[in-house]
């Protein structure tokens, strides 16, 4: 079976599972006091250019989407989504579960435009009902999407803005952000990403973590955030598992080049599907590939690769989803190809 | 230094680790549907003999608390808990997040007693203003409780006879659950522990792995429980993680092993203390001591070796905890004896 | 001054009021279990034909709303509106902050079309990764809706089917029920309410009460749901307050006759506009006129004549909102006239 | 019968009830923004002699409890209140609900103990552990106390100053403040208790009103109040409702002057008591009496009087509760006392 289910289906890369076993018996502070912890936030601030940076170490995406969120909204605030953004369509309600509505927006190939936040906040703050409606105090974004699409550079900072008129945070949900930072479309850097938001996190869990998610505040965490983060059972009482992890994915630019790999394997098999003349639902610069594949094919090609049913185009043609990651063989996509 | 200041702050018994690299590159399904958190699941149904028991991996204790309490209970009942019960004391309020009132009665070495759970419960439902009250949905123990002590099985036969007069389910927190098992002085064993509560989890981040509590329903779980776990943020993208550290404890009994490891240490520590005059605060028959010393005694000893100040005794003596675990050395317990 | 801008800008209906004075010094029990209550609930069962019916006497409708929402719902569901429905749009998150999400479906002059209903759950459960998604739980609807319109007795049969299907409850908030019921277009009664919908309730604060809904559980109400309403705060000591009014308004039909008067008011009205050459932007069958005005005429009746300005319909022209009540002079209605 | 169960029995005051039938026709703004809800605020503000103060309606008391406290605590902390505290024993779980913990004292005939409160605190910000536990952020009294107990000018001051040594707000829970302000025993007035707590609110439903509490801010409200009350369902459409209810007990001194009936009520009927040999459970100085009766009185009174039985006392008494209000007939003490 060849493997483009998702890039979270191995376990973590040799590197991580090598320092976690190198570091396991040095005895540390727990609830992440530890020097392991430690160093991967020097790391992350350096990457960041962000040295009054707090990075906070968390478990998984949606946890860590949850407590961000619900730490930094007042209770009578929401959070603006894209209909399709994670938050709003595949965490459960988690969003909710903590009193908040997620106030969703449409979707421009995953992205919110900014414009059309601008517009939102200008006919609320302009509604006469305003104070019966929940507030915008939030705009969450992911970067890659939940299609693979990349924010630009100035698309963020017109996000960015829109948030400064109307005093709200800029959240960006990163759980792919390796995969963006080394598209070749990015124009974006890490110290841009923590210029322009107010909080975002960079993923792990699928970027070569067994699990884990450093949250960044360029400009420091809330107040007394450990004890939020406790509150929600999100806080590790061996915050040296995470720390660690992020220590080595920040040691010798491995986060950077594991995640380009995936990209590279992407572009491959992109490539692939175009050359045997295959249609893509939209192009998407980052690991994962939505192809239009008749159904047929898809049949077909379900016997020997693993891969998603993201959602029927018409009768005859599904919009698939072929994921790659730091564990991806390139061999793989040359076995795709002649299966096709 | 000499560390005895808590039971996770190593990283995992390399065994554990050794399984998580043994598996890593071998491509599994996500959220838990993978082979190893199937085969985890299958040996503790086995050890626990019940054979239609659903078991669920969560990260951390605290998260553990929260998503079993506020899934099993309805939005009038509450939690009764031993003041001392760590959700009622060091959990940050998680369990009042999730909407729930905890219920304290008084502690007895950490334990609830049956009869006044049963008293409490009759005194409530004699009340005609009951109905302007948290109703008793659930009966929160800790085993070992928060001072080391274990409950007999008269005691918990006698829970769970008050809770199925009552209507309330039972739910044992099991964060060292091996380390009471195997104590000296434990009549309980899994089956018992499984026949007896409605829901208990088996804790695995103080008993020898990286994170992870194995959550056992030992009639099965609540209806569409996944979603509820994921609804907290609980639910690990790669669920392996937790399964896989699961199926190395539960094979060939090292979960056992390690954990009577920890509880001969304890003991040896106990005799060294006893033997050199100093009294214990109670007499905890697992891997957590306290040990009343001196306070000129705490000060020098504090300056090789790590434990906790648990609360001062009077002007001159404090109470101390001393924990050990399945990482403690035997020769630091010889240290310490030179020490004293 | 003439007054159309909602139905909640007097008081009570002189008859509501003078039922609070006969009644006032009388001493009855508290929280609801008075004598009032229990009558009004007895009228109310009757003109539902629902003997089995429970009825609650709340304060307000987001109240309403959030009580029995909340109170119906497990975790792990959300609840299905229309995109303009009241919970979704101008109840301040009140839902959300329950911990439920709201499931927006397009509107149709306000309405939910049941095959869209029935195609939402259809895809909900086909999709593979539903357990990471907001279970469809309830079904709210408005009746009238935001835009006064009204469902049909095949409507609301269709809606309840779906329900059937998908195991969900079908709650309608009829904050204006009874200008519904007595509209000409109206083909639904009071019984068929009852033997269509899981819980609806009958709105007082809009229909001559001075605060006051009358909820109806057909087939009773959810255990300990008094406890319920306590813990939202929806408990008035004195439950008399509301179950006066509601014995008032359900004696001699009151209730039917002044609502009735409301609707002639608003036939009169808006065939003032038409004849005056005005479009409607919806033809409402109920108390609420949504008129379309060209923006001179808007500016030159606000003079003289409350209203609310509903959404710009382009750079010339406004819809707006023209509400009746009970209260409604019926010399108000000519004088508008004049001023056109 | 006579009837002594509790001070919300009756409807309204008579003046009261006049002032909403005369005004019941005038025409207002709605959600509180009406006239009589502006001049009850003016009303109060002077009474208060607080000209900066905010005053918001409410309906009730747990609902007052529950918005005042939700809105004031952020998410990591939780309230100090006595383990008698209405929030505490008898809202059914409404604060917690919120996601914040009630943080218990013991209590003094129902009443904090400032040096307590104050220990507590210490020895909360001397733990080292106190990040994993609930912060304490208000406390909650209640004046009267449950038991009809008074705090002295002395005992709120120093409240007061152990709030500000921590950074708490202080709130008194006033649903029988009237009761309170106009016992001889009171050395505390309006302008004091402004200026002695972060907010407070002045019951209505317990003192003349149909319903109704007004909430007083001395320093000014939260920002965006008003939507976190529609948040909690507890904004009236009809705002003047509560306002003009208001507005008539704060006219002439009515307030005052029925508080002051109902506290002659009481006094009388502790003397009737103690003239006939009764011994009190506790020396009340406001309108609640806690009298020990002798099992087979008790059983014989019940016959002719309602009253609430409030606790055994031993085999052979019990601990009764006799409320008087502004509805108290005085010569139904004089009957009383010829029942015993």
């Amino acid at each position: 079976m060849l493997y483009f289910e998702s890039d979270y289906t191995e376990g973590a890369h040799p590197a991580v599972l090598r320092r976690l076993t190198e570091t396991n018996l040095v005895t540390v502070k727990s609830y992440g006091a530890d020097e392991f912890s430690a160093a991967a936030e020097r790391k992350i601030r350096a990457a960041c250019n962000a040295p009054q940076a707090d990075v906070v170490f968390l478990t998984g995406g949606t946890q860590t989407n949850l407590v961000v969120i619900s730490a930094l909204l007042r209770s009578h605030e929401g959070v603006i989504a894209a209909e399709t953004g994670h938050i709003n369509a595949h965490e459960a309600g988690a969003i909710e579960y903590t009193g908040h509505k997620v106030l969703t927006l449409p979707e421009h190939e995953g992205k919110l435009d900014a414009a059309e936040v601008g517009a939102y906040c200008r006919a609320f703050y302009a509604d006469e009902t305003r104070e019966h409606m929940v507030f915008p105090g939030m705009v969450y974004i992911s970067h890659p999407t939940e299609y693979g699409t990349l924010y630009t550079k100035a698309e963020l900072a017109a996000l960015f803005d829109v948030c400064r008129e109307y005093g709200m945070t800029l959240y960006m949900d990163g759980a792919r952000l390796g995969y963006g930072l080394m598209s070749d479309q990015s124009d974006l850097t890490l110290p841009d990403i923590a210029a322009l938001c107010d909080v975002f996190y960079i993923g792990g869990t699928k970027v070569g973590a067994l699990c884990g998610e450093a949250v960044v505040f360029p400009n420091g965490k809330p107040l007394h955030f450990l004890t939020t983060v406790k509150q929600h059972g999100a806080l590790l009482a061996k915050g040296r598992v995470v720390g660690v992890q992020f220590d080595a994915l920040f040691t010798d630019g491995l986060y950077f080049k594991i995640s380009r790999h995936a990209v590279e394997a992407a572009n491959a098999l992109k490539a692939v599907f175009l050359e045997k003349g295959y249609e893509l639902f939209l192009d998407s610069p980052t690991n994962q590939q939505f192809v239009i594949l008749p159904n047929e094919v898809l049949a077909r090609l379900k016997r020997d690769v693993a891969f998603s049913v993201w959602q029927p185009l018409d009768a005859h043609r599904t919009v698939t989803r072929f994921v790659t990651s730091w564990a991806t063989d390139p061999a793989s996509i040359t076995q795709v190809s002649q299966l096709l």
